[in-house]
């Protein structure tokens, strides 16, 4: 039984989900306003640019796993789906964020996709965690080495995203730069040390 | 004549229909009321959900039968298109319960929801049994067990759909209640006795 | 030079086009005034039903022709961007059908659903006439006469397109009419007389 | 480690992002004002053409590109998510454009406009050198004849976008008529001179 199928599947809502993020940055004025409404509206344009970098490192996780996955079950299957409706979830609180950043709203704003992003963490460790312990769909000639690999560089992701969605409660502002960073750090750091094999 | 494509063609409808459910899910308030807003928005959640987790075992199904499947004709590339139709209409139901659950709109968004899901069923089946018929389209390797045990697990859907429909007629909620333990009791079942080769 | 990634392409357009229809699906009314909303809504449900149904023969139709090409070049990768171009416009012309049915705006609606068939009509002869006059595009191991019989069964839509766009101006519900009955009667008539070898 | 699941992606975003196009088209008017509001939304359909197939050329050159190149690394897939992110966010400016082609707001909407087109030209170029500066991801079989032509035709984008934006300073209406030609000239100039070879 191929992973084929179940790729295609997941390839198509990472896509959908990050190209709908555009739908929901608008903005509305009158002729001669447009260029100061324009520049204000840049939150929608940052929370546009951090979900769509999620759902982007989300992908290439994704695919990195199935170079170690060779097979899929039935409960793998409705693992994916389950971790795919978080995904898909996220461009509602990309737009509380964008349209709440400067106002009171902004708590209730980021606790919401602080709440995404950890079921989104806890779904990918979920699906991964499914998969490689005991080997369960992981590929008889990958290297176990490589897979421990894979397993550490995605502990930490859910408790860190609890955490910062934690911090929310505080500050939520700082809750939303952590998220931010998060996505940057990955960026930098996997395209500075991951092996060009390294499932990419 | 391969099945490939008529697999790509459903797989982005029911990728894209999943992820469109996220466009109707949506809370206006002033930033001071936002967070009880998302709160009181919870049937708009519920219903989501339910509608994912729909539209993912509607796949998973669609792709277990592709195993037993490997050749098509016009009227099946049809037959297809009007199930697919069909569950591209989903998003509408889904939305009308997720604003009026709480509201003189329950009835009447069950029923809109109900005879979706009726529908969606009898295109399921109609997909499935213009194919096993007289094994019409069934590859010749196929194990005519598996094929008669596929079948047998798909004749209750579509009665069950009606009947719940039908009881929206006295009770909304208990209809939509049912429609969300359908799903559910679908991926649990299946999960726990799916056989890792059933398909999946 | 292989056709994949444009039948990619293309599948893509198709699927999100179609789905998207359901997008405009619309009613707002008080709870209590839901039921009788959803029912005044049937012109809305047609012209989904309808337009669903034209791209799914379009998809068809695309799918089948790729039976007998089996290369590209720029002028009709691009013929192919026009043609899906005038394909993705169709959900505009749509919900103006399933709005304006019954009131003044009805003519109008029924002139830019006409104009946009007849558009998608010209776009996909452009597209099957290119590749296959002079056998540009089409597979060597290609029997001729099935090249022909595809021509032949191509050159009446866009007459037909344009005529039913013409009528229109006398009187849009038989236009509408016309439009409807030309995609059920390609679905029955290639579900009866197709053969299962007829590039589908 | 292969191409494909890049191209899947890539192909899914600019499926995605030029169908949704046609959600921000939209027409306001009573029944009997329809036509009439019809006609003067031309605007907004000259903006639907030339950002689909702007979106379109783009699709083509990144298909031309991967006939060159045949491997990836984590750098080139978050170069590649980048890039799709300016690509996903063009349906917002093209609703400005549409929207503001016959009020004050078209300065401002020309620039949003051309901004975009400049930062999707960058993200194009980045995608390509990143590949084949030093053949760091360039098959071996590939021709560097044919890479440094790919090479020198990609080098006038951004800048002949970014001057097209700073016209936009003095004259947005001769702005966007310079995005328009740039579209339509690539489109004649390939058809024409492209190879039936060219990556296509």
């Amino acid at each position: 039984m191929s992973t084929a199928r179940l790729e295609t599947f997941a390839d198509g809502v990472f896509a959908i989900a990050a190209t709908l993020l555009i739908i929901d940055v608008s903005v509305h004025a009158e002729g001669d306003e447009l260029g100061r409404a324009l520049l204000d509206a840049w939150p929608q344009y940052a929370a546009y640019a951090v979900s769509f970098l999620v759902i982007g490192v989300m992908w290439v996780n994704h695919h990195a796993a199935f170079t170690q996955i060779n097979r899929v079950d039935r409960t793998f299957l409705f693992i994916n789906v389950g971790f795919l409706m978080s995904v898909a979830f996220l461009p509602f609180p990309t737009r509380l964020v964008g349209e709440h950043l400067q106002d009171d709203g902004e708590q209730a704003a980021a606790l919401a996709y602080g709440i995404t992003m950890t079921v989104i963490s806890l779904g990918f460790a979920a699906f991964w965690f499914y998969a490689a312990i005991g080997r369960r769909l992981i590929d008889e000639r990958a290297d176990q080495r490589r897979v421990t690999g894979i397993s550490r560089s995605y502990l930490p992701g859910a408790p860190y995203s609890l955490a910062a969605t934690l911090v929310a409660l505080r500050n939520p502002t700082v809750s939303l730069v952590l998220f931010a960073a998060m996505a940057i750090f990955y960026v930098v750091e996997s395209s500075l040390f991951g092996r060009a094999d390294e499932g990419a």
